[in-house]
């Protein structure tokens, strides 16, 4: 079957999975201006840390790519206008800042208009291609910490769909898979807006990988069966400076759990989620609707007037966490802050 | 407004609410036999080891009431046949076997089919009474741990609709409010059938207390955000050798989060719920169909063919456990064993 992607460029237009869909249709919406992107981004038409942080990208190639003005200012300018619409659909996750920023740095050490227009379309079409092979090398270092038989516990989905492709947690699946390792994954549901029930399980189901779905509150359960041998995670933002991780509301109960149970708790997300700059107490939580806790689909769960916190991430401390795999290699959280951004770090 | 109770005699059949309706419908069911009574309990018309501990001793009284043999025998035989239907409808909570083992002893000790008729009949309805009389007992001893202001987490529905009247852990809350303490609320939505999104939430609102609904993967991130000072849960079934509680999936989840957090983990259960005679090891829990999982109302949340494991209780361990709240006091997990059903035990 062919490899699974997210997001694409077709022809001066962006074709992204429309995920609020999925599994019951795989849609296709084509975006053809930074703000369908930044609506297609808020709304969770796509969704997921890396995916999101492409998604804003090809929004900017987008602009580049229609913008009429001929004055090198006035197309930095419309450039900048669409990168502020990009930046304020979601608070949390770090790739989406830094994806637009590395963008905007390209276009604005860019001369002409022409090669403004050239520079950022190559660079979100680069940035979309690295992230794949950003994901295989993720894949094969942690799939070095799987055994065969593994039964892995998973949040939410880190897969081909929370990224362009191949996936985080998933990418090391993936490559455990390849490896000839026999794995079982349990995903957990993800509640509120179900993605480990709706995405993962059908990415993994599509490529013949062995999952079981439970609900989020059944993982302890599973633990103290002895049922888990790993968790493995995504992350929306990684604090270098304290090693704190910020991931899909849901995790942090897994990883006190899992250290309850003495079961190893892994991070599997790209270098370009771990945040150089920021401490903790200056990110913002993004706290959503609460119709998605009221409502599954068209049912309603709870009386009307019912009210509701609906936090979208949670964050895990450090002492919780025995690794953060990357595409340079596992790091424990304490050594995010000998690192830069820059560094070339260890391993592949 | 008139308290609320879930179930009721009423004219020779018994009335219930049909709990699968909350908080859309509130919908009374009639039920005339102890078949319609097994069906209501495996259907989860009627939920709550309390409650269905009622439900099927009136159930024998229904058999008791409609029974036509004029043998002593041939009635008993009946009674028998029934007891083991209603016995067959749920395996976890221990307060189903108490109830039909209270009322089978009264048959058989009873002399004539009158006698029985007549004494199957009362012990069912003084049972009911008892219960609401308990829960109130166990609210006040319960209330006197519970400080002004305090923040309480609850996970699926200990309240009047999971025992006849008045509830335990809600029964608790409620006595808390009476002595003019205000109290908030958190209420877990309780996946896969959402007793606390539904019947919790319901129940508070209705009463005016202030209730918050969060999905179940929230509440850790509550308890790091400090804004929770107690967690107050139910029991399906608490063994008294060993002192671990057999309750709703997922309560294993919350108690691991307090104890890392350091909060108080309260189980709010009548004597009833404790099991003096089996060992942990004895107990089935039960696994209940897929699709309880799979669908929420008439929205399927997961691809066709998706493997699911849908376990309805979870065991937490005594040490996560700070007290167990009953109606003749408050204990320790490991005290319990010292105790005997039929101690007269401390406190009210």
């Amino acid at each position: 079957m062919k490899e699974l992607r997210s997001i694409w460029w077709s022809r001066g237009s962006v074709v992204i999975i429309d995920q609020r869909l999925l599994p019951k249709k795989l849609k296709y919406l084509r975006i053809r201006t930074a703000k369908e992107m930044a609506k297609a981004i808020k709304d969770m038409a796509i969704r997921g840390a890396p995916a999101i942080g492409v998604a804003a990208a090809m929004g900017l190639a987008l602009t580049a790519y229609r913008c009429k003005a001929r004055n090198r200012e006035v197309f930095l300018k419309r450039l900048r206008r669409s990168a502020e619409i990009l930046r304020a659909t979601r608070p949390t996750a770090v790739n989406l800042f830094w994806a637009i920023e590395r963008i905007m740095k390209i276009a604005e050490e860019s001369e002409t208009v022409e090669e403004i227009r050239k520079n950022v379309i190559n660079e979100a079409l680069k940035m979309a291609e690295e992230d794949v092979e950003t994901n295989k090398k993720l894949g094969r270092n942690g799939a070095k910490l799987i055994k065969d038989g593994d039964k892995i516990l998973t949040h939410c989905n880190a897969g081909a769909l929370a990224t362009v492709g191949y996936g985080t947690v998933l990418g090391v699946i993936r490559a455990a898979v390849e490896q000839g390792k026999s794995i079982m994954v349990y995903a957990c549901e993800t509640r509120p807006k179900l993605q480990g029930a709706r995405l993962t399980v059908w990415e993994l189901m599509r490529d013949g990988i062995k999952v079981k779905l439970i609900t989020d509150n059944m993982a302890a359960f599973l633990m103290q069966r002895g049922e888990i041998d790993k968790v493995i995670v995504g992350a929306d933002r990684i604090i270098a400076k304290t090693g704190h991780v910020i991931n899909k509301i849901g995790t942090l109960s897994h990883a006190i759990a899992a250290k309850f149970y003495n079961i190893p708790f892994y991070i599997a997300a790209p270098f370009s989620s771990i945040d150089f700059e920021h401490n903790l107490d200056e990110i913002v939580i993004e706290e959503r609707d609460p119709r998605e806790v009221l409502y599954v689909g068209k049912e309603r769960i709870a009386p009307k007037g019912t009210e509701v916190w609906n936090p979208a991430f949670d964050i895990t401390p450090p002492e919780l966490i025995s690794g953060i795999i990357t595409e340079r290699g596992v790091y424990r959280p304490e050594e995010l802050k000998e690192l830069s951004s820059g560094a070339g770090g260890r391993g592949e």
